[in-house]
C-alpha cells in the first residue's frame, strides 16, 4: 500500500490497524482520527493492554481456559462442583456458559473440535488432558458441550471413546430441541424432526 | 464495568478497546482473541503505531493539514500553484480533494465549522491565519471547500466578510447542483431548485 495520508505516522497506524479482522482502511482510518483527539495517556494505556495481554496471558493448567496465573478462577473456587466437568470448544464457550448461571462445576477447553478441512486432528486438541483429568480427578461426569455441527459431533465421538474406559463415569450431552420462544413453522426440519425423536416426558418447570 | 472474562488482562484491553468509537464489547472481545492469535512483533508493532501517532503527529504551520514535520509535503511541493488556496474543514476533506486529481493549488484546514449547537466559534478555527497567509503570500483566489450545510455557509459567509478587504482577491465556490449520475427523479428538491437556478451555458466537456 503506498502512501496515502500527508502524515506517515497516520499512514502507518492505518495500515497496522487495517490489518484487524473486520477492520477496513475506512474504519482505521476514523479509529486513528478519534486517537488524535485522545488524551496521550489514554492511548497509552489501549496500547499497553494489547502489549501486555498477548504477551502475558497465559492457559489454566486444568482446564486451559484463558487466564493470568497458572490456575484459572474457575477451577480455583472452591464453591465449584469438581465432580462435573464441562467440555467446550474455546474460552467463549465458557463465557457464554457462565452467563447462564446453570452450571457451577469445572470447564474443559479442548481449543477446537476436530475438522480435516482445517487440519485440526484429535492430537491438536486438549482430549489427552481431559482423560488424565477423569483419570486422577474424581470426575463423575462429563458434560459434551461442543457446537452441534459435524465437527462437534465427531470430536463428541472421539472423546466417547476415549472415555469408555472408566465404566463409572456419567457422559452427557448438551439437550437438542426446538429453541425456546422458536415458533415451530419457522423452525428448521432436522432441528424438528430430532425434538420430536428425543421428547420427553411432560412437566412444569 | 466488572470482572467478565477469566483473565484481567482480557477485561483490561477489551475495555480499553471498547472505548473506541462504533466498537462494542463484543467487537473487542473477537479483535483481542485476534490479537492473542497473532505474532509478538505484530502486536507490538500495532501498539507502537497508535502511541507515534498520538505522540508526535504534527499540523502543518502553513495550512494546518496532519503532517510529519513542520510544514506538509504538498506545501513543500514546489509544483504546487501557491496562488489558489482551497479551505476546506479538516483533514479527511484534504484526501477527498486530493483524491479527485483536479486540484493543484494549496489547502487551507480550517479544524471546523462555525457551529454554535456545538460551541465552535469563528475564533476556534483556523480563520485569522487563512487572512494573514492571504495578506502575505500572494494569493490570488481563495476556493470555499465547506460542506453545503448551514454551518458550512454560515463559515463561508464569515470567512468571505473578513477577506473583503483584499480587493484583488478572486473568492469561489465549490459548484452545487445535481450530481454526477444522478436520476433527476430522485434528486431532492431544494439541490434540482438551485441547480436550475444556478444553470449554466452547455458545453461539451
Amino acid at each position: 500500500m503506498g502512501k496515502q495520508y500527508s502524515s506517515t505516522l497516520l499512514d502507518n497506524a492505518v495500515e497496522e490497524f487495517s490489518k484487524l479482522p473486520g477492520i477496513g482502511r475506512k474504519t482505521a482510518l476514523r479509529l486513528m482520527l478519534h486517537i488524535l483527539r485522545r488524551d496521550l495517556v489514554d492511548v497509552d494505556r489501549l496500547a499497553e493492554s494489547i502489549v501486555k495481554l498477548r504477551h502475558e496471558v497465559k492457559h489454566c493448567n486444568v482446564c486451559h481456559n484463558l487466564c493470568d496465573g497458572d490456575i484459572c478462577e474457575i477451577c480455583n473456587n472452591p464453591l465449584r462442583d469438581r465432580s462435573i466437568v464441562c467440555v467446550v470448544e474455546n474460552f467463549q464457550d465458557v463465557i457464554a456458559i457462565e452467563a447462564t448461571s446453570q452450571f457451577h462445576g469445572l470447564y474443559h477447553v479442548l481449543g477446537g473440535v476436530i475438522s480435516p478441512m482445517d487440519a485440526i486432528a484429535a492430537k491438536d486438541l486438549e482430549i489427552e488432558s481431559l482423560v488424565e483429568r477423569v483419570k486422577k480427578d474424581n470426575v463423575e461426569e462429563v458434560i459434551l458441550a461442543l457446537s452441534s455441527t459435524m465437527e462437534g459431533d465427531t470430536t463428541n465421538f472421539v472423546i466417547s471413546k476415549k472415555l469408555d474406559k472408566f465404566c463409572n463415569l456419567k457422559l452427557t450431552i448438551l439437550a437438542r430441541g426446538i429453541s425456546l420462544n422458536d415458533e415451530l413453522q419457522y423452525t428448521d426440519e432436522a432441528t424438528l424432526g430430532k425434538s420430536i425423536v428425543n421428547r420427553v416426558p411432560f412437566k412444569n418447570n
